[in-house]
């Protein structure tokens, strides 16, 4: 098969995978084809965690003409058994002769294994055909996989000169309408909806995503000495979404006590850092309850204290055409300690969304 | 004549006009097009203060083929005798039979005088064709003459989060090449450039502009107590291009006396405003020095107190794709004090400048 072919068969492989677009949390988006004498014979995707995987799919689809063909998937395929057999078994079994890998799995549970049990079986594995296009639709996964903590991305509404509110501490709007509608779809992407507990305090938002495998994200408060007022909008709206509250030693013990009686509410007590919540271990029982995906929209200390400790992947800027001056900036912490240790963004996408100006990019801590 | 060639006629005149961008202070910007049985007769612009006005050359370019024609200039012609005669004596003698205006003179000295020179003299004017293009080109010299007060531009190179310096106080570079580079070609426009002493302590620019009327244009220091070092790269180049230095009655007297024996450098002592700098009085100061224009590049302290006074007419942003947090906002000062309150950008213009975005608006306080 000539090289431009087998790219061909992959990228419509990944584009197969992307139609599942973040909702196979906790499992990676997966495409695959099989192709035999230059003609495709099965496609398909992995489209929930617990349903079957790509390769699986391709393989029905084609119904018995697999062998001797080719099969093009965007990851490696599994060797173990989780919710449903190894793929690699049914591989095998269909007779297929040649496989092309995009990535290698980084789950260590199955990294590499995969692919020394289709070599064994006598099957040639080409891998690496359209890596970085793998890499970049599943990095969510990636990080949530080889780190154990979810995949963090920051939005925040400011005005051009950087801040999120007025002296008075309002916010309401300084983004258009038209950001707005965009910032509701958009939470739909993700498995939880962060803030810090000054947000709470100042805004009082209710923060519903929209609904995730049928139910509603949770929202999650960080809140080092649990001050969230039990009559705010999040918390009298835990029995509709679930509420994730990270505190820590530093709250009265009669109030975790009081909030744990809230149905829908949960509080994560975790050690404080510096008198604040340890972002990092937060964040990491986060993933252990199979958050990959959380989308942070402030405020400024929280931001801040996440760009200090690296723990952002990818921030969405809606950079409204005023100014605002004062201190309410939208990301304060400690800051970048000289010119060199500025955070740079990769893959940046710049448009328009209503008035605004839409800033999207990757960290460049991201892989 | 149909109203749309009157139109046509009016874009020529304002194009014209716009030929001598930014190089006609303190006068405005004019241009204007005789034209006689449907065919242009005549056109001029005015090219810089003390040589001939607009109306002036257009006539001269007719040569004789004006009696009965249409005048379209940009501007009420003048009926006072400044560094030239009165434009409306050289238009009622060429026989000119219609005059379209496209704005009144805004400068009280003439403002509606000329229009009824021309009246008396009985040709019909008509004023307001293009009238918004009129006022867009010649804002600078509208805020100057109406006001007393120099047009205020602010640029500033930041991050998304609007922070202009790391922690440890550097900022070389934020912006890209692309954007250093333009940053240079645009300081050509104005009459000056200037900072608060900050920067001048944390950068030591050079500040250079580009020659205006055959010498450099002064660099500005706005600085209560006079901190400027007598040996930062301003003062030291202070025989190449004149330095100006805002000061307060907080500064030591010793010291004013030391910097008014440099050379190049003025001081401008006037008495402090909540222990800083009065920056209203001091830019009147500036203007009556026939500084029309100025562009401020920092640092936030200043720009914020420039926002809070509503001093500011233009902002253009160099945002770069980074990060910075911390503390070094682009914009401090007090901050609009609620939603309603904050400053909205108009005309706002949005491009790519190498690796950065470039955004430019005029502020709503600019009529």
């Amino acid at each position: 098969m000539k090289i431009n072919d087998e790219k061909k068969y992959m990228v419509l492989a990944l584009k197969l995978a992307a139609r599942a677009k973040d909702r196979t949390y906790p499992n990676p988006m997966v495409g695959a084809v099989i192709v035999k004498n230059g003609k495709i014979v099965g496609t398909g995707y992995h489209r929930r965690a617990g349903e079957s995987h790509a390769e699986i799919r391709a393989i029905a689809a084609a119904a018995g003409a697999c062998s001797g063909g080719t099969l093009f998937v965007t990851l490696e395929p599994c060797d173990h058994y989780g919710r449903t057999p190894p793929c690699t078994r049914a591989i095998i079994a269909s007779g297929i002769k040649n496989v092309n890998i995009a990535m290698k799995d980084p789950n260590p549970v199955n990294s590499g294994r995969g692919i020394r049990r289709l070599r064994n079986a006598g099957i040639p594995v080409n891998v690496g055909l359209c890596a970085g296009e793998a890499k970049r639709l599943n990095r969510k996964y990636i990080k949530f996989i080889s780190t154990g903590l979810p995949y963090v991305t920051v939005k925040l509404a400011q005005s051009v000169d950087g801040k999120i509110a007025a002296r008075d501490g309002t916010s309401k709007w300084i983004s258009s309408d038209t950001s707005r509608n965009y910032v509701r779809k958009i939470r739909s992407d993700f498995d939880a909806i962060a803030v810090g507990v000054n947000t709470v305090l100042k805004d009082d938002p209710f923060l519903f995503g929209t609904k995730r495998r049928g139910s509603d994200v949770p929202r999650i408060i960080v809140d080092t000495r649990l001050r969230t007022p039990l009559d705010s909008n999040i918390v009298r709206t835990a029995d509709r979404a679930p509420v994730i509250i990270g505190a820590t030693e530093l709250a009265p013990r009669s109030r975790v006590e009081r909030f744990r009686r809230v149905r829908g509410v949960e509080i994560v007590v975790t050690r404080s850092k510096r008198s604040k919540v340890s972002l990092k271990v937060f964040l990491a029982r986060l993933a252990r309850k199979g958050i990959v995906n959380v989308l942070f929209e402030g405020g400024g200390e929280l931001i801040g204290s996440l760009m200090d400790e690296s723990l952002v992947d990818e921030v969405m800027f809606f950079i409204a055409p005023k100014i605002i001056g004062g201190s309410y900036s939208s990301v304060k912490g400690k800051g970048a300690g000289n010119i060199a240790g500025v955070l740079g963004l990769r893959d940046v996408e710049v448009r328009r969304s209503g008035d605004d100006i839409f800033v999207r990019g990757l960290t460049c801590s991201q892989g």
